[in-house]
Order: structure tokens, then sequence, then C-alpha cells
């Protein structure tokens, strides 16, 4: 079965996913807002330090949803933090009886939102393990990694998140099913959690944190509370993944985290669904992650000034 | 008995404690390090919102501790990162076999450490309840306030303390002697270890600090840690303190904490009594200040960028 992709906001990750689905041969239909003029004129552009780099020059670009086809897959991949507002109008004119919505976004019951803005539609998560910056419109330097966890919320059809795996793989990516979505989420949230905020707050980069005593034992101490938290909420993530990430975080190229970004352009942070969840559910859960939501009231007191 | 005192440190405590107390006919002898010159010229001035302006024409000032006579009240009014370093050569020079120490200075532990550079002499601890800054050399602005209170610590002469607070008292100052040094530091601390780390790390100051909902509820939240962590170390704070306090501080005029000051001028902060101590020694006592010792990691962190 060949299935129609629709890319919700194609930035650094839309763009980039979007780009390496076409190349291998899916029909991908991207929207786009500031970029649609130049990338109609000049395609998508991948500068890849991972892969060959790729240069789409045809691409299925639209300003307006109404005027894209309806879609079997559609990738949401914006900030979360404009779901409320704009999803329904984004969304719904791509929607056909059997589309599915996968949110390639960060935080915790971001798919439960979703879902209850399209009943009848499926939804599923993606975390995306990626270093990559949009560079100018239609331009997108991938630094460093790529994988693709998809994890299920409500979608009925057991077979539609293997055919997308399947898709995501035949483009060189690592893609894989998640047994569980709410491991997933909570697994993506040790490293955001710590290191976005830390990072804002601080005004540093995740190299610097860790180079320091006082703040590698800090960002140690906050990943242990959302193992706790995510253990609370039955999310079993091993305490020794601490350690991996660790080391992960030190071999990484410097890069700065999505909320730093967002931050320093005066773009409103991603606190509801990468903090203020967590801690919420965390605690309803019968555990008070006391640091992360120490950063969650630095960042709220910061987002206001 | 007449009582020599010295001020070791003429900055906006040392010299606003020293002025009124020449003032009220006692006499003092200030160590004046940069601004030597320009007071024993133009002399000492306290512009005063509380009560009347000072202005001490003929002070004795000195440069060197070694000119200075020996004194009964030593005085120290420096930071405390410096008390390592420069005690020894300034306080030394100045005592005799009945002087005490008492050290105008915040944080826990000091006074034990002090103690230990100075054997057989006793020292003693005095919070001050005071919002002065210096605005230009020999010159102080009062806006408010002006409570001491002095704890022993070693002092065997039992009625020295009370002499001394009663030449505070002479002055039109409210001054007391403390029942208890350890609850005396404690409960000084709940305001110093919230206020002066949250001003440094979100680069604000305590009235917008409490006018957000959400670093209101963390101000309370780090209070209620302190008293806790008091409490753990025998110090018994009510509870109540904290509405006390924020109703304090939200009446107060603003006024940036000293380390707040100290971080903007690139001076060190006083992490060490403030924050290391307490986090240390509640520890040792079985109670953990996750909070607390998360602002100081901050705290350490930043002090080295």
């Amino acid at each position: 079965m060949i299935m129609k992709y629709a890319i919700v906001g194609t930035g650094a990750i839309g763009g980039l996913y979007g780009a390496m689905l076409a190349n291998a041969g899916e029909e991908v239909h991207f929207l786009l807002n500031s970029d649609y003029a130049i990338v109609k004129e000049e395609g998508l552009h991948v500068i890849s330090e991972v892969f060959s780099n790729i240069h789409l020059d045809k691409v299925n670009a639209y300003q307006h949803a109404a005027d894209m086809p309806v879609c079997d897959v559609i990738l949401v991949c914006l900030k979360t933090t404009s779901n409320e507002s704009v999803l329904p109008s984004l969304v719904q004119p791509l929607l056909h009886d059997g589309s599915v919505i996968i949110l390639i976004q960060n935080g915790l019951g971001v798919e439960a939102d979703v879902a209850a803005q399209f009943p009848g539609t499926g939804v599923a998560g993606a975390t995306a393990l990626i270093s990559v910056n949009k560079v100018g419109p239609g331009q997108m330097h991938h630094l460093d990694y790529g994988d693709l966890e998809i994890g299920n919320f409500n979608i009925e059809d057991a077979g539609m998140i293997d055919r997308v795996v399947a898709a995501f793989d035949r483009t060189g990516l690592i893609a894989k099913k998640a047994e569980d979505l709410n491991t997933l989420r909570w697994r993506k949230l040790v490293w955001n959690i710590t290191f976005n905020g830390m990072c804002v707050v601080l005004n540093t980069t995740a190299d610097k944190l860790l180079a320091d005593r006082a703040t590698y034992n800090l960002s140690k101490e906050i990943m242990h509370e959302v193992i706790l938290g995510a253990n609370a909420c039955g999310a079993l993530l091993p305490e020794a993944m601490v350690y991996d990430m660790l080391q992960f975080t030190i071999a990484m190229r410097p890069y700065a985290p999505s909320m730093k970004l967002d931050y320093d352009a005066g773009r409103p942070m991603e606190l509801r669904y990468i903090y203020e969840n967590p801690v919420a559910m965390a605690k309803a859960a019968g555990y008070y992650m006391s640091k992360v939501d120490m950063l969650l009231q630095q960042l709220l007191f910061l987002s206001k000034y």
C-alpha cells in the first residue's frame, strides 16, 4: 500500500524527516509558513554529517492546509506550544477516515490532548533522537543521530505504525516501534527536563553544565528524580540510564537544546508538556519531583521577563 | 567602664554602626582600605531615612591595623569571603587579653572558624536587620530598619554582650542579646538563603520574585526547607515565620540582596557560610534541603562564569 504523508510544520525536524521520506520515494506533502515561497522555488536541502546530502528539487509545498490532499499519515512537527491554537485548522483538512496523526513532539500528555481535538482519528507519539538545525529557508543542517521511535496511543489499525516504521527504515534512519508510549515519553524526558531548563536558567550549554562539578552532580540528581517520577507513573526506567545519558551528552557535539533556542529568540517555551504535566502526573502518582518543580518555577518566572 | 570599639571593614554596615556608636559618644576606631584618605579628610556621613543624619567630622581612621590601639570590642564587618585570608593580620594587632570579637556577618559556622583563628579570644555573632548602601567613600545611605541582635559563641565574661547591647541601645537602634546563637543564625538564613541566591540565579529583585506566582510559591517552599533544616539542627523556628517574612519582604523598599551586588560586581559570593555550611549541617543532622542544595549548585556554576 502506498501512503501519503503530510508534514505539518516544516522546520528543522519536519524538514529533515520529510525530505528523507520523499528522497526514499514516499509521497510527501509539506505544509510551510514563512518559508513557502523559497521552498516552492528552490526545494529542500539537507546537509548531513551522517548521511548523504539531499536536494529535493520539486517539493509538494503548500502554504495553506486547505490546498493539500487528504493524507494517510500526518506527521506533526510543530512545537507543542502551538498545538492548542493551530492544530485544528492545520490538521482537520488533511484527514480521511483512516488517517493517523503522529506527533514528533516532546513531553508528556500531548497525545491525549490531541486525540481529544480529533475524535475518531488515531494518534501516536514519536521521539526523535537527533541534532538538526534549520540554517535557512528549506535548509537543514543535520549534525548527528536521527533515530525515531514511535509509540501508539489510540491507533486501531494494528499494522499502521509498522508500515510507517518500515518507510522510515528505507530512508536509512533507525526507526522503531516502542512497546509502551508512556515509557518512551518518560525516557526522553530524563534528558529534556534536565538539560533544557538548566541551559535556560543558567544561560549555558549542556557540555558546560557537565564540565562543572556542581552542575554535573545537580544534573545527575535531576535525572534521578525524573526516573523516580517515571517509575511512580509506571514507566520502569532503570537507574543505570543516568550514566548512559551523561556519557551520551558528554560525547555529543555541543548543541543548544530547543528550549534554550526558543527562550533566546523570545518564543514561548514548551513548559506545559515538558515540565508541568510530568510534575503533576508524578505527584498524582505519589512522587514529588522537588528539584524539577523548582526548575519549572524558575522557568515560569523567566518566561515572563 | 568605657570601652574602645574597632570597626574592621568600614563599608556600609561597619560605617553605619560605627558612626552611630561614635555619634553616641563611644570611642570608635575605624579600619579603612580604599576610602581611608577621603574619610580622614572629610569624615563619615550617614543619610538616614529612619534616624537623624550623622556627620562625623573627626574620625579615628586608620589604613593599617598596626597603627590602631588595642580595643575591647572588635566589630568585624567584612564579607565572610575574606575571613580566612585577612582576619589574622587585621584583627590580631587589635587584641588585648580581654578583647572580644563580634562578627556582624552572615551565615552559619563563621564563629567557630574565627574562634579557631584566635584561640583565647571570645567570639560572638551578630545579625543586622538593615537596609544600608555605601553611596560614596565614607557616605552611607540608610534606607530602612537597623536592628542588631548579638548571640554569644564563647565569650566568658558574662556581662560583655550586655554592655555592647547597651551601647548600641544608646544610639537609638534596637539592639538585643540573643538567647541562642544557632537559632539567631538560622532565623536570618531563612531570608538570606531564599532571596540572595534566587536574585542571582534569576537576575532579579526580591519584590519581583514575590510578585510572580511561581516564584512566590518557590520562595515559600525554600523558606519551609530552611526551617526544617534549622529544626533538624536544634534551632526551633516556627513554621509561621514564613508568612511573617514574606509580608516583611513585600513591605520592604526594593533592595538588592548583598550577594546580588557581589555577583554583579564580579566579587566572590558568600556561598560557604550562607549555603554550603547550612546544607551540610542539616544533612548531617538528618534533613536534606533539596531545593537549597540545587540553588547552591546553580550558584557554584555561576560563580565560575
